[in-house]
């Protein structure tokens, strides 16, 4: 474990106390290569506690994992028009198959070899609707194979100009959805049904609220009908899209000639949907709860969600700590609590305080000597409030409490969110609360693409959303808050990752 | 589902009865990328399933999962001199960043943008011992960080030029293993550790015997001290390298310069060891397993371990057993069993049979309405034998029928490889057992390189392992079976994948 250092402050520069959250509680690290950044154990743990948890809920909907190839051939992507549009600018190409040595030394030591040129040069998914989808035209002969409701868990290669660690990274960590529907009808359903999903897993997993809605024209998925999202708002008051779900009409299917022949006999092109969500959760559930003193996880994500510290000062108290804290562990272990006892020698406790809060463990038990004379371990959360607990209650109350934090982080956030939205925007309110700190401004948009442009020049920010009726303003806007024509749609903006 | 076709047999052409089998139970498919497969859902579950048994037991082993880049700068590969020479043959190679239109329609219509050639090319990673070490180095400074267990599931590439389903793909999936340790002995103990995991891994859960031991130097890992594997006999006689755990000792900590300090002051290189397991196990279970009816799965690996057949012709019948597979279905799944109530109309029951039996599912319920009426299901093992069961008694028969099952098979298999195994070989026996089928062929080796190339040129077979205790013969040999010189250790040879 590193030495704990000095996280700078949330106010005074909100990008370097994210990556310093990062680095002091082990999350990630910069790697040699471009962009690509490194994800440790702790990180992963995360994705693998949030993996779980959403790959349940996928099953559960009657989705099958598969997998599908790394590689996808660079006519494939140019099929549909709109996709290789949105995606030519940024894909990692891959042109030979052997290295051959240079003789230097060094560096420069080992070149592709000319002779092991492809053919055809191979894209490394940036996503996978084309291959997914020339696959689909094999399967699918009938509407008695449909719908097919298919998920990969996979990595993907986005060639960024700019790179964040988790939230913009070269290469990232996600699921993506491939679906084939009957019709239009029943594919809506499923981006639907998906996007509520997405919106229960970041409520009740990453404790994290989000508005859904449906993108704009301009911010829709390149290749998509309509795009559905799930839209975060970070401590900064930045907003994050933190997962998608694509309606993409008949496009890829044409493109792919995926057809299926109906029960009267006809033959009729599919209705596709993909969606997914990415690492970028991770950098998501940072900016939604830590504070200056490092990393906050909610406990249902949380790697480590007790940390056990013993305190002693003689060797006689040591062992009386050590075997209470140890029998402890076990009990809580047994009860299904992910709990580590930090019985480390050569660190004091207060160190030892620092460096779990930095690590956001939700829970830290405490005990001392009087502790174990008294029967009881001090119990101090991550985010406040601290109190003694009887050993003979602890695995319950415990439990209790991981339930107690877990609830209340979401509600914090939904309270900062809210405290950050403002609803009815004017003209010039909206250029008031976007130069301010921004945040979510709900107003009336007339549905004109040349509004969105002018608004983004002027203040950076777009719409996230046309938000769905239940996070709707009461009283519909009536007018274009930037134009002033009538309001086609309520919208939701803000300046976002 | 497919309709279900004839399966080549086994004795007719193995290679054929290997890919129909896989096309039979739906657990893979070509993809339009040379040599890539598509793990389909059934195939893929089986994959999660063994991941789920075999991260566990890493796990319990003090080893941490992390995700590190799919990209290796070129230079990496070339910084260890036996690795490059054993991979500079088959890596991709990324070499650009960008597709520009050409103007053209159809398959040319996109080409690699020569303005994004990558000032470094970017190889996609066979193996990431290079890109994981140079991390090392950056997190190791003393002994305190000693030992660094960590693993990584990923997707990894190999260029090869003759791929077949699972066995040999150009990507394939797996976990990679890669830890540190402070000295030669702790780092033989771990990759001893790991060996000892995959043979319990492939016996358990498998059902697949292996045989333990060390590689020749001509086969061992490039860039490796020591290689270690497993070794599986297919029902063709062909050896089937399982899993391989490599000591590295110091090559790569010295190419990478991890060093740490001792606790007396001084700085040392680390020992590495890598390891790992491939996608190739899928098709291992196959080979081993499966005969001329389809794929065999054993029950602890199956997708579905029963599925229950309903046999009605009236419409009353339809409703009765319905009724009675519905309630045992879910009785079932509560118990834990991967169970699925076959409840299509269109499908006669002979030729649910025939399609549940192709995909492998170990134990079939079938219930007419004399069943329902008796109160029982008859019971069909996938592998033969077949009787009532009572439905009062069918959640504890069931499970006790798919231990028996997996135990079952794990005999036959040790059975299959003992009868195609031949103990203190002289030179023509040798060659007679690898002319007539082969199989492991146990002998003395005078440890020459020079025999194991004339023996391979001779008859195709390698040594596959120098086996370990467990596995030795009770009489040492004395000479070496080929050349007759006093023979330094026992070897298998075989013919192999």
């Amino acid at each position: 474990m590193a030495q704990a250092q000095k996280i700078t402050p949330r106010a005074q520069d909100f990008s370097e106390w994210y990556n310093d959250v990062i680095m002091q509680a082990e999350l990630a690290d910069y790697s040699p290569v471009r962009g690509c950044m490194v994800i440790r154990p702790t990180g992963y743990r995360i994705w693998e506690l949030m993996q779980r948890a959403l790959d349940d809920m996928i099953k559960a909907e009657g989705h099958q994992n598969a997998y599908f190839p790394l590689f996808i051939p660079q006519s494939f992507l140019a099929k549909e028009a709109e996709h290789v549009e949105g995606f030519a600018k940024e894909v990692a190409i891959v042109t030979h198959t052997r290295l051959k040595a240079t003789g230097k030394i060094g560096a420069g030591a080992v070149t592709p070899d000319p002779e092991s040129a492809l053919e055809e040069p191979l894209v490394v998914r940036p996503t996978s609707e084309t291959i997914i989808y020339a696959m689909f035209a094999k399967w699918i002969q009938s509407y008695r194979d449909l719908p097919l409701l298919l998920n990969q868990w996979c990595n993907v290669v986005r060639w960024e100009r700019r790179t964040r660690l988790f939230l913009r990274t070269t290469e990232f960590l996600w699921q993506e959805g491939h679906t084939a529907h009957a019709d239009e009808a029943d594919a809506e359903r499923e981006a639907r049904l998906i996007l509520g999903m997405y919106r229960k897993f970041a409520e009740q997993w990453l404790a994290m609220p989000v508005i859904t809605g449906m993108k704009t024209e301009s911010e829709k998925f390149a290749g998509a009908l309509r795009t559905y999202a799930i839209e975060a708002l970070m401590q900064d008051r930045k907003a994050l899209q933190a997962g998608t779900s694509h309606n993409l009409g008949q496009n890829f299917a044409k493109a792919f000639n995926v057809q299926y022949q109906t029960a009267t006999g006809g033959q009729e092109y599919v209705w596709n949907t993909s969606w997914g969500v990415t690492t970028r959760l991770i950098g998501a559930l940072i900016m939604t709860h830590s504070d200056d003193f490092g990393f906050v996880c909610p406990p249902r994500l949380a790697p480590t969600q007790v940390v056990i510290v013993p305190i002693w000062k003689s060797d006689e108290e040591r062992g009386q700590v050590l075997a209470v804290g140890e029998r402890i562990r076990t009990e809580l272990h047994t009860a299904g609590v992910r709990v580590v006892l930090d019985a480390r020698d050569t660190v004091k406790p207060g160190a030892k305080y620092f460096e779990w809060e930095a690590r956001g463990v939700p829970l830290r038990l405490e005990i001392g000597p009087r502790d174990v004379a008294a029967g009881q371990a001090m119990a101090a959360r991550r985010l406040g409030g601290k109190g003694p607990v009887s050993l003979a209650e602890l695995a319950r109350v415990v439990a209790r409490t991981l339930d107690e934090v877990q609830a209340a982080m979401l509600a914090a956030a939904l309270e900062r969110r809210e405290a950050a939205s403002v609803r009815g925007v004017t003209k010039p309110e909206f250029l008031e609360f976007m130069r301010t700190g921004g945040g979510f401004a709900y107003g009336g948009f007339c549905g004109d693409a040349a509004c969105e442009v002018a608004i983004k020049e002027a203040t950076a920010a777009t719409i996230r959303v046309l938000p769905d009726d239940e996070f709707r303003s009461r009283e519909a806007p009536q007018t274009c808050m930037w134009c002033g024509k009538p309001s086609l749609v309520e919208a939701v903006w803000a300046q976002a990752y």
